[in-house]
């Protein structure tokens, strides 16, 4: 299925020169052509870039008409003056559309402590205004325009029908690194024209961002800019969807916005694997959680995987320093279906063919059951490589 | 000052054949003469070793005479074989000197998950007890037989001279990478002649942990056998230090601590720096505390010391992200003495200069200032480096 834009939306990505190399795209708009619903779900990091700050005053929100993002520069850790560049991002963009700032929100990447050139920045939202475009080529440019050190696009595109009426899902997203000059963050825009309350968005995103972009990691380095937009251009004729409906539209959203995030660890920076961590048996959902979180931010388990080592020692003992109590003497661990482990105790298996499997496969399936409680999570990371090292430290900024 | 063995002790290390390679040593005794002393202080990981609970249930105590101490295999995750096998490490060790297993301590480190070669342990400890030793060079050879990945000895030597008395204190360590085949844990066993009570030893050394091995880090990957061990042979008059000269104590003990400590993230597994923490004005030590641990923890601040790069911004989110509240309005960064971060601001440096700093210094100094509370700490990590990756993906176990 071939990705459309929903329905009242316009988009732009171009290069106005924020990024050095000529030809990367660095600006993008996202434009409603009437006041859209908008919800945002934003990184907890207490070291929060201008964008979001300003994002967060201004969503949930039944009256936005406007997203300017912009890589290559995070506007983040830059005091007042950030604030003050980020305020006339919005402004530009309000006085291109004849509306307020307010109705602007700003998403930024890239490089941390730096101005952005306003020049540039200025010129470039006023020339994305004109070139504002419903064609489905647009969709591409602005993904470009998003990412930083991606090495594929990040577009999922779904329609639903609800109650006879066929709605369109578009969703864009960037993230490859966390943070850092030139790369950095997770950004994401979802675009609909199934018409939602801005208080239905606020709600249905913040389901869809606790089943997927909260479970993914690349280093687990916390990002100043992180940001996920639910936009919705169908509320113009103040109709809702129904409850029934509604629960149809979550469905697809967190479905949808499971497959995107996944796209963000599996093209971690340097990864070769995907890997998926799944625990069940907990006491709650939430020690779950806790215990995939430290399994995904281990070296050792990342590096382990990198060597296609089927060394589930590293993997027990990450979950055995997570802070939630259990009985080694019950827990269980699965490798790419294999068991290792078994009531606290290890079981023979066939390490070369396991191995061998773990090479072969893209995504590398952890599953451990630490008890016999009702708490499941599920998280997805990345491989720990060389190529990480290079990106991230070969490399100056 | 050349290290010298404590009044009453004699160790020995040899190669038995737990570890392949024909000539790596694998198997260390400590023995006292007479009913020592002993205080531990162990890993809080869930998972643990079967060492690490049989020393948990025998320390503190006065009457132990010896520690039998193994690499090449951690003995854990092995279930109730593994209880057993441990068992019979101590038992073994008490025939030969006639007591009973609960004075003998044990110590393992090495592979997750396999069973010990108990034949050939059981040989090696007879053999080993039979060639107890005073002599200086046997502390190199037991050294030697505590390490696995570990690319420098870690030995400290103090004399301390309490009320006319001198007294030795002797401390040996390993660890390089936290856990895994062929490596992991860190282990130390510190021995004196100071008469220490049991209960005297337990505080000394919770509180010498506590500013020393409890702060460092390689990877962060806490292990299923870390352990430190404190004996002491002064005991046997029945008298021991006075409060006053066991301040004293305790102040050598705390310094030698931290200077073993350190050596431990300075030889971390692939690091070419060290990676000295220091948060101040945090509202407490404990939180200050979480904030050096997030720092150390984050593979991009690791990486970019790798690539000597002055990349404040993964510092100042790497703060952003510990779970303490504090305002960034009032936080401050040095890096190597340079100014970076100012009250929120970034501050113009010479890059090219730090840089070369970075790259010529073996300790890279982060100083962040949180606030103005009362609170601080210091932590020890290690760089992440391209032979991080060697030695942990690269090479099958």
């Amino acid at each position: 299925m071939e990705p459309l834009l929903p329905n009242g939306f316009r988009i732009v990505g171009l290069h106005c020169g924020i990024k050095s190399e000529s030809k990367k795209k660095d600006l993008a708009l996202f434009y409603c052509d009437r006041p859209a619903v908008a919800a945002g779900v934003y990184t907890r990091n207490l070291v929060r870039a201008a964008s979001i700050d300003w994002n967060r005053a201004i969503t949930p929100s039944n009256h936005v008409r406007c997203v300017v993002l912009n890589s290559g520069n995070a506007n983040a850790c830059t005091g007042t003056t950030g604030k003050q560049d980020n305020f006339e991002m919005a402004t530009i963009a309000a006085e291109c559309f004849g509306g307020t700032a307010e109705q602007t929100l700003v998403l930024s990447t890239g490089v941390i402590g730096q101005r952005l050139p306003m020049e540039i920045v200025s010129k470039g939202i006023k020339q994305a205004y004109q070139e504002l475009s419903v064609d489905p080529a647009a969709i591409t440019d602005v993904n470009d325009a998003m990412i930083t050190t991606d090495s594929t696009r990040k577009i999922s595109f779904r329609k639903v029908v609800l109650d006879g009426s066929e709605y369109r899902l578009l969703a864009l997203a960037k993230g490859a690194g966390m943070i850092g000059p030139n790369m950095a963050t997770m950004l994401a825009v979802i675009m609909t024209d199934a018409p939602l309350s801005a208080q239905q968005a606020d709600v249905m995103l913040r389901s869809a961002c606790d089943r997927s972009f909260n479970n993914i990691s690349v280093e687990g380095h916390t990002s100043t800019n992180d940001a996920v937009l639910l936009l919705s251009s169908g509320d113009s004729s103040g109709e809702t969807l129904t409850e029934k409906d509604a629960n149809r539209f979550t469905h697809e959203l967190v479905d949808m916005s499971i497959e995107l995030a996944k796209q963000i660890p599996a093209d971690g920076e340097g990864a070769t694997h995907l890997i998926q961590i799944r625990i069940s048996g907990a006491d709650s959902d939430s020690n779950a959680d806790k215990i995939a979180r430290t399994i995904a931010n281990s070296a050792l388990v990342k590096t382990a995987i990198t060597g296609a080592d089927p060394n589930w020692g590293r993997i027990v003992s990450a979950a055995g320093y997570a802070g939630v109590y259990f009985r080694v003497e019950e827990v269980t661990l699965h490798l790419n279906d294999v068991l290792l482990f078994k009531t606290g105790n290890p079981v023979a298996f066939d390490e070369h063919s396991l191995s061998q499997s773990m090479h072969n496969s893209k995504t590398i399936e952890i599953n451990l059951i630490i008890g016999s409680g009702p708490g499941s999570a599920t998280h997805w990371t990345s491989n720990l490589t060389h190529d990480y090292i290079r990106i991230n430290a070969d490399y100056h900024t």
